[in-house]
């Protein structure tokens, strides 16, 4: 089966996605992650992987946007454990370093150990594997990049640093994309379910949204707002709940739901992700 | 008085800030949001300016996790319509582009735009002004940027096209932050409450905590989500409501909703602010 993902080989979605899947499939780095969302929605590939949340740094909101684009589901999810490493070409000593590119995700969880590089320069870059190839591949000799040691490992580049994160619960949770559901065998409880919707301007809206899972007694897991694009100060709400949307239960609380939606979608059910480590390897 | 925003001459803080006090004060560029918080939490300035939210593309993150570094407040707040303009050194043409700067929001508010310009970099800066005062003083040729109106003026330099974003109703909400609340004169449903809470780990905590204000029918402006630093995903919300804290429904909503919290803190309470446009002017 055809993978794909956004970034460079040695990215923490290759990683997760090797997690995920077997590695006996093919992976596929793509530059953007709306092309991760086109490749599934357009057949071109089995499975797509995209990163939508961070436990320090929050959600990575343009992918909450990217879902809307078409009719790919979500079905499945994982949540990687990430250590990030301070990288840089062969004869680079710490010293030397007046410039770190990164995602700004990884640089800002590595604040604290980047404050003993004095008059150092924060270059940020689309993502963590592509700061490593720019690196090599400009020679730089007074750089480095904070990336996964699968980068370090890819380009063969020498580790100045390693788990140089600040805070050691650093996880980020990736959504799995398809094109048709998958038949869930789990638990009810086992299994999650992600919607978006917007709401009618009617007083006490978002509380009575919430009111159709309080009532059931169902579990939510997140709530996430965004801008509706084009309406001002209008809000779209992403919602991940306890439970299977085929039973009984959820697909009441979500017709009950419909009585004051002006939108919504079912992003899929699936089963509740596990944690895992990332295992690097030489290829 | 000292007034502090963050970025160079002519960005949108600094215009929000002119249309917010009077044009007699003292307004002072500093490089980082945090710097903003810093001038006014240490008394080194007597208000600063900080975006927090925009229409078109969401909240600005970091800005509210800001808000939690030390004892400032919020005493106000306003829009700004925003209108972004490409601009570029004397003798530029549109056909020489092959780089844009400018912050990310705004270039992701002017991509439809942007797509007539065939192979063309768009490089991430930290404010709008930045990239013009970048492209001005490394005499770019090939290159423009992503701004207001008033800092083409400012560092008078070309300007290639007008109001280029994608869609008209672009406003960004800026705060004000201040040392002591101020006296408040309007009706209580002309003022705000921004307050910040996280929840005890109970079933229907978010309901039950959207509840004590949907109970006494206190409508809400807004919720946020940001993750606690430091603990994987749990949430602190962020939320505004209207009314004002000193009042006995709002003061009894918040004495309700501490049954449940396990942090709270009152962020301000202030008059609803204003839409504006920016007025330009030679310095």
């Amino acid at each position: 089966m055809k993978i794909v993902f956004q970034g460079e080989r040695g990215a923490y979605s290759e990683l997760a996605a090797k997690e995920y899947f077997s590695n006996s499939n093919r992976f596929v780095a793509v530059p953007e992650f709306s092309d991760v969302y086109d490749a599934v929605h357009d057949g071109k590939a089995k499975y797509g992987i995209l990163p939508i949340e961070n436990s320090l740094a929050g959600s990575i909101h343009q992918n909450y946007d990217i879902l809307l684009k078409g009719d790919a589901i979500i079905v499945g999810e994982i949540y990687l454990k990430v250590s990030h490493y301070l990288i840089a070409n062969e004869g680079v000593t710490s010293k030397k370093i007046r410039r770190v590119y990164s995602h700004p995700q990884a640089i800002a969880q590595c604040k604290n150990y980047l404050t003993r590089f004095k008059d150092t320069e924060h270059i940020p870059v689309s993502n963590t594997a592509s700061a490593v190839k720019k690196i090599k591949k400009e020679k730089m000799m007074d750089a480095a990049a904070i990336a996964s040691m699968q980068a370090a490992i890819d380009f063969n580049m020498r580790v100045l640093g390693r788990r140089i994160e600040d805070l050691d619960n650093n996880q980020t949770r990736f959504i799995i994309l398809g094109n048709k559901p998958k038949r869930l065998s789990a638990k009810e409880q086992d299994i999650k379910t992600s919607i978006v919707f917007s709401l009618k301007n009617i007083p006490g809206a978002l509380f009575k949204a919430l009111s159709v899972f309080a009532l059931r007694d169902i579990d939510l897991y997140k709530i996430e707002s965004r801008p509706v694009y084009g309406k001002n100060f209008e809000y779209l709400f992403y919602l991940d709940f306890a439970g299977n949307i085929d039973n009984d239960i959820p697909e009441k609380a979500i017709n009950h739901l419909r009585e004051i939606t002006t939108f919504d979608r079912i992003l899929g059910s699936y089963h509740v992700g596990k944690v895992v480590h990332p295992i690097y390897q030489k290829r």
